[in-house]
């Protein structure tokens, strides 16, 4: 965490100094905004949380509930959520008020016995050491706490606008605001009142039954038929031995997915409902506590479930559905760019089986936003915006075929499985998917070719930055390289240098020069009247241990120098551990590389030390005009 | 955490609900008080924080300031602190904002021109892994917000009462509220009016000029002559490489320690001004900062310090110096119990070379805070409080006799030495008293005899309980054993199994069914009402791996009943893990062992599995009276 760079932080320094628009933020929801976020959910929260990091945005958030969510909703949170709110700088809290799933327990019919179940299995979560992060369950309602929080303590202080429901959107074909949004009011004095906002960009986050959607004229597509399951928070007493272990329950008399939960004793249970026909008409919705109940000690006979208190309940029912765009452009091809966007439940809906829903829904928010940020600001062309749905599109598919395989398999009862252990085994084969680690975007404005990937194996271009431990040089500390990269917006370029020490003359020492002082580095985009390091983040990592690297021969492209009084950053210099040295375990090339990472963490280039053209070339497409006419057109 | 066992909590979980004195609290300083605390220093603030887990008493805390301390004092966090923090529920949030010591630089005169200095020597700080938490370094301010925020959630409900200054107290000889303490306004609308407040015990964590030490007539002994330092926190440019890392620098100029701070940017140099004579009359306390930064330049010649911006300076005179008691008894043979006591630096002066005296302070605070609420709650006798004075002076002078040696050797030339390496072999060697770990309470009403230490070798008797890793059995996660203790004010009961499993009969069985139902067993003071646990939290630690121990075989006395739904606590229950089985790692007797730790983290006693006889008879010592008798006296 660094801070004091403009003088001495006296409270907690997680508070940024309010700046641009965060200075003077009105309370009421203005009539022009450049961003408006339909719905407080995963994907309008984290979208909100990262927009605040753009003082000279305007951003906010309107929720048709009068206040912060209080209870039920999702509560699977896979390692990659839990690297990016260290992104958003609160991994550490959540995960110390969270469940930590470190196993899964798979119980079937006794085979002795089958009318009582028994443990058949148990599997290890994350036996391979797929990330550093936990996998956790905790409530949606905390980790939205959390990103509101980063939200208002960021320098736009973006807080959510309760008490605004979306009725209908009109887009104009010119104009600086030409998205006219129709919000009326659902709480307060003005109940029931209507209202226009006008915005540059609108996020509709609100849902599985998404007016935003509707408005822009996507369709769903998918099941024909709904699967139900009754869904309980509890606090109960029971002998079940596995009440604090994640648990597939299959018996004889139904399915059931046990979910612990955070704090020690709430427990959630999905109680399989089964497929609900077109003929239902909302019969399965009528299903009440007590049937839930009951038919959960049925399942778990002999064990028996003595239920103290309800939390929460609800009758969850939902079918595979896919949004055909996630945006507002019929015609890819017509050259007009996005102006309304969805994400999240709004997109894609899906069992809750898989623990997925929450964590894409926030890396759709995430992918969006900062892309939002930068053409707001001025720094990169519209067509950034085309990405997101081109890129969250194909993620979204392969969630929705992930979930339907996995949701099939465990209501398929256990005689009906080719093999009996086929359960267990495809959940420990397939862990990195449902851990959120197989996203891998492809060939874009932001993504480069691998023409150059076998010079760092282990940072395959498209997915995420997977980092790994080194050494900051300034003291000796061991840290995490990537979680350095916090959710400010930033582009990170990752130096990884030749064999040659800092001073020495090196293909490393060539490009610090040329980052720093070439008219084409992408450092030179960068406003003049910001830091040096505002838009990009360099950082290098030397071969040698840390002792080895002298402070006063390093480049000064990478020490920048900080705030008003010029102060030097040292946490931009780093150097392999010898006990785990990055470049073995990444697949460095000891020849040195550039890994190019974007602002939501995912690798976007992966270059030779010497290959400045081709990094001009990427750049290039990534901004916008020149560093002059983007100054002039910055908003 | 555990939470949600009293109903689902939407919030916060660090949020406790208010309970007792805590629900009603009045802003205002009411004129009797259980405990009255005078200043919020880290001795005062960490005892406010504590007593505020007691919800039936009332405790207050005066300070002269009219709000939060905002700049300056301490800022060493050894590791017992950040182990403290971690009871606090603070450790994971401070250490994110911290910087971190890993490693310690020498600087001397270079032998090749003596004029310049020249990096001698680096020491790892923690070379052999005496604690699983950092040695840090943050601002105090930091700390003391932390327990403001412990105190303020706790169910108490405790807040400091900034703007009062302590004048005087006089002790009666009867009376339920005996100390009454003159109190002036430094603050608002009442500046200047002076007011009397009635307590039963009163602690001074007032400060080296401590008033409350003078009211009780105590003396503070030692050096004659002080030693000064220039101190100042600063944002500087400097081509010194090694900014960042701790540093002794001993130049022909000078010696200067050098702090690195939180936040990557600033840094504290303590400047040796040298010894103060009698005849100085304050004239050292006239340096200026431009003088401490023209020393310090002198100093790390050839390297330069450009200080852009003081966050804060001052000139810190002071000696070694101990009091002659920590609290108000002057005959220990009289029977008379304590009423007043001091804490921290009213107790104990020394240098700030070593780190130490927040440290040391919050251990003075946090040793007296739970026995005062013992007492207040009438669980143990008024003998109980004489255990704090003879607890923590001994510690004090300990640590001035460490200090002594640590500064005299910063301040000794090289040239003086017997051997040029010894200031950093010192560093290393000793290394286990400044990260906190020395202490050891001898033989007392809470801390039993070693006759049986040998069936836990590791956890040696008056030591702070070493924690280590083990698996909670409910849910397979590996855990530290010791951070489950938290500054709740409860007994701790360890019980490391025998080789049988659980439900085989065995000592284990024996003992858990004496703990259960025996008249004797210290579990049978707790008074009806609450939770069986409220006041000893026992846990059992079996040797077999966690897929081995039948939850349902686990005696009940090892899986309570907790809240008004009487749900069943399963964080009681561990195993061993095979990877770091905890029995080798603490030299635990495979016949078993029960370690029972103080509220302070500290081993009160170990003994076999079958010495009933043992642990009721120290538990008779510690409690009061019957159980029915300590139900009538309650406050």
């Amino acid at each position: 965490m660094q801070f004091h760079h403009h003088g001495y932080v006296s409270g907690d320094p997680r508070v940024e100094p309010a700046a641009g628009v965060g200075v003077n933020r009105p309370d009421e929801l203005p009539d022009e905004v450049d961003v408006l976020i339909v719905g407080s959910g995963p994907a309008g929260m984290i979208a909100a949380a990262q927009l605040a990091q753009f003082p000279d945005v305007v951003t906010r958030l309107v929720e048709r509930r009068p206040g912060r969510l209080e209870i039920g909703q999702a509560d699977g949170i896979q390692a990659r959520s839990v690297e990016t709110f260290q992104a958003f700088g609160f991994a550490e809290r959540i995960t110390a008020e969270a469940y930590r799933i470190t196993e899964m327990a798979f119980w079937k019919p006794d085979p002795a016995d089958p009318a009582r179940i028994h443990r058949a299995a148990r599997a290890v979560d994350d036996p391979t050491g797929i990330s550093e992060f936990p996998h956790l369950l905790v409530n949606q309602a905390r980790v939205l706490d959390y990103f509101a929080e980063y939200a208002v303590n960021s320098p736009a202080r973006v807080r959510p606008d309760y008490g605004y429901e979306f009725t209908g959107l009109q887009v104009a074909e010119h104009g600086d605001h030409p998205v006219a949004v129709t919000l009326r009011r659902t709480a307060g004095p003005d109940e029931g009142r209507e209202r226009v906002v006008h915005a540059k960009y609108v996020l509709g986050a609100d849902g599985a039954r998404s007016r935003v959607r509707a408005a822009i004229g996507c369709h769903m597509a998918g099941d024909q038929a709904n699967h139900a399951w009754g869904v309980m928070d509890v606090l109960a007493v029971t002998d079940f031995p596995d009440i604090r272990t994640k648990c597939s329950i299959q018996s004889e008399a139904g399915n059931i997915l046990l979910i612990p939960r955070e704090g020690g004793y709430l427990f959630r249970m999905y109680v399989d409902l089964g497929e609900v026909g077109a003929d239902d008409h909302g019969a399965v919705r009528q299903t009440t506590i007590e049937q839930i109940i009951a038919r959960a000690n049925e399942i778990m006979h002999p064990y028996t479930l003595d239920v103290r208190n309800v939390a929460w309940h609800s009758v969850y029912e939902v079918g595979h559905r896919l949004t055909d765009r996630f945006d507002d452009v019929t015609d890819v091809s017509g050259g007009r760019t996005p102006r309304v966007f969805i994400a999240g439940d709004a997109c894609h809906t899906h069992s809750a089986k898989a623990g997925q829903g929450m964590n894409v829904s926030m890396q759709d928010g995430w992918n969006l936003a900062w892309k939002l940020g930068h053409v707001l600001e001025g720094r990169s062309p519209e067509s950034l915006l085309a990405t997101y749905s081109a890129e969250r599109q194909v993620v979204a598919q392969n969630l929705i075929d992930f979930d339907r395989t996995w949701s099939t398999l465990m209501a398929t009862k256990p005689e009906d499985l080719a093999d009996p252990a086929e359960l267990e085994e495809f959940y420990v084969r397939t862990a990195e998917f449902p851990a959120g680690f197989m996203t891998q975007y492809t060939r874009s404005l932001i993504v480069g070719d691998a023409a150059h990937q076998a010079r760092a194996t282990g940072f395959p271009i498209g997915k995420r930055f997977k980092s790994a431990e080194v050494t900051r040089v300034c003291d000796g500390n061991p840290v995490h390289l990537g979680h350095h990269a916090k959710a400010d917006g930033r582009w990170r370029v990752y130096v990884f240098a030749d064999a040659a020490r800092a001073g020495e003359a090196s293909a490393v020492a060539d490009l610090a020069d040329w980052l720093a002082s070439a008219p084409d580095s992408p450092l030179a985009a960068t406003p003049e009247e910001l830091d040096a390091d505002a838009w990009f983040d360099v950082k290098i990592v030397y071969q040698q241990p840390h002792t080895e690297v002298d402070l006063g021969a390093v480049p000064a492209v990478f020490l920048p120098r900080s705030g008003p009084f010029e102060l030097i950053d040292y946490e931009h210099v780093y150097a392999a551990d010898p006990e785990h040295d990055i470049f073995a375990a990444r697949g460095l090339d000891r020849g040195g590389a550039v890994v190019v990472v974007r602002p939501d963490q995912y690798v976007a280039n992966v270059l030779p030390l010497t290959a400045t053209d081709e990094l001009a070339a990427f750049f290039d497409g990534v901004h916008r005009g020149s560093a002059a006419e983007r100054a002039a057109d910055r908003v």
